[in-house]
């Protein structure tokens, strides 16, 4: 019998018990799901972030604790986990993200908010430019950002991405390191930030990067909050270098009613919808890698505690 | 020396004076392009719609008339146009149209307008469904109809599409003749209207056709004015049959400021932009048939006069 724990916040037993207990039977494993183990014959963790959840310690024989979210910031600096971690890479999760970006972009190519927004009875006839006239231009190449730059390409957009380590992909002008970061924003006119929250990346976008944008850029931020530099961003839309913002994440979440970006004009507060773990598919990939952990195999998308993600 | 006429409105003579000399240049034609030739010494009409272009009798010795519009509908009645017409299929037009049809198409499956129109401080976190859950439907599935059913099959829509005569493609369920239709928007959440406009396409989305799709649907008209019945989808829209569409093409344009789709809060009206022939674009194709023409190759995109296109 494994013992497996869910360690998060109440509300996901509702969603996970059914979908992560069928994903172990389908598995092959004879498995014990609960939140209350006693930490002591705890195999396997399941984690979501959440307050209570913050010593490792007591868990001695727990062999790895499994993610339900792609981002590990609010965990991964935690001393007393010592066993493996990994991250969750959803299918799911990555078609909602593809689907989203995808559609913000095209919002923003197509001009769509003027339409939606006024309606005044005057025909103002003006085709947009096609895509293949569009610089597009994503911070970030993992399983998310390269998902999406290809459909972006697909489109026939000028896709641009920015990635801390070298990476090639089909129909992406792709730059890496530090110096990259200047050759793969320059002249952009929309960019998409779905870089991990690291100390590397807080406030990659800056008064500087935003600088090297095509005036008037449009920015889609579905990744994290602290990737923004939340002053120059408000500055930058206030003297129009910036043209428009949709927001989906924040440093504080959720974002405070009183936040300037909720007033603001030229920024669309989105509530962390972008996209999210789905419990059917994310119970797919924690059973997968439970099964790999008890037959020795390598578990899937384990965190590299160095690079933070 | 072959003689080109175009035969357009005067707006069109500095828009493809250029490009056309340019492509016929390109396609060996040694060619004097005018609007102003005498009648009997034109060898090929370029058309574009115009109030003084209606009797093709005095053009004795015009091998084809090439049409730079997709939609022949204006002209493909007249009695005195004896000689072969084409349209047009002009890549960029077609790239154009699958940009905007996959946004707003996205724009209807995230929600987007909750959100661009809403910004009131509330936090209400409901991520989207999955494109794989989301059913769309395309009526027409010509050059524009198809390119745009790949693209959404592409992000994983449930696409089903309808054509006057069966049709095979990828990943979409497709559906033809009478009987067709009701199969094919049974239950659609989305629908997109790229059909040509005919007699038998005249108000193909009336009330009973509007009753099949599911409550609360959402309409895109990209296509042609006639296609709808106006007065049964504003009816639809008042009841809540249909929630919203996005209607860019009217049976008269520029639509009347008057209109009651301009006031509608559930329509949102777009000027004719969904996509255009690009000068550069549409010129090689009309000096590539005036090439074949000339080599005696059959003419591409020749107008089924029975068929209305």
């Amino acid at each position: 019998m494994i013992n497996v724990q869910l360690a998060a916040p109440a509300a996901y037993w509702a969603e996970y018990e059914a979908p992560l207990t069928r994903a172990l039977k389908a598995a092959g494993m004879d498995a014990d799901l609960s939140m209350d183990h006693a930490p002591e014959d705890v195999d396997y963790i399941v984690y979501a972030p959440h307050p209570e959840m913050q010593d490792f310690t007591p868990f001695k024989r727990c062999k790895a604790v499994l993610s339900l979210w792609a981002g590990v910031e609010k965990i991964v600096g935690n001393q007393t986990l010592t066993m493996p971690l990994t991250r969750m890479v959803d299918p799911g999760l990555k078609k909602g993200m593809v689907e989203f970006v995808t559609g913000h972009v095209l919002r923003y190519h197509l001009g769509m908010d003027q339409h939606i927004l006024v309606q005044d009875g005057v025909w103002r006839h003006k085709a947009p430019p096609l895509a293949q006239d569009r610089k597009v231009t994503i911070l970030g190449l993992g399983e998310l950002g390269s998902s999406c730059a290809e459909m972006l390409v697909q489109l026939g957009f000028q896709v641009r991405g920015w990635a801390r380590s070298p990476r090639e992909l089909a129909g992406v002008a792709c730059f890496s390191g530090a110096d990259g970061m200047k050759a793969a924003l320059d002249g952009a006119e929309i960019i998409v930030l779905l870089l991990p929250d690291t100390p590397e990346t807080e406030n990659v976008l800056d008064a500087e990067a935003m600088s090297w944008l095509a005036h008037g850029a449009s920015i889609l931020n579905p990744g994290r909050g602290p990737l923004i530099d939340d002053d120059a961003l408000l500055a930058a839309l206030d003297n129009g270098r910036v043209a428009h913002a949709t927001l989906d994440v924040f440093r504080v979440e959720p974002l405070p009613a009183e936040h300037p970006y909720w007033a603001h004009p030229n920024v669309t507060v989105t509530p962390h919808i972008a996209s999210e773990t789905r419990a059917d598919t994310a119970s797919e990939v924690i059973a997968e890698n439970i099964r790999r952990s008890e037959a020795g195999e390598p578990l899937l998308y384990v965190v590299d505690r160095a690079a933070g993600y």
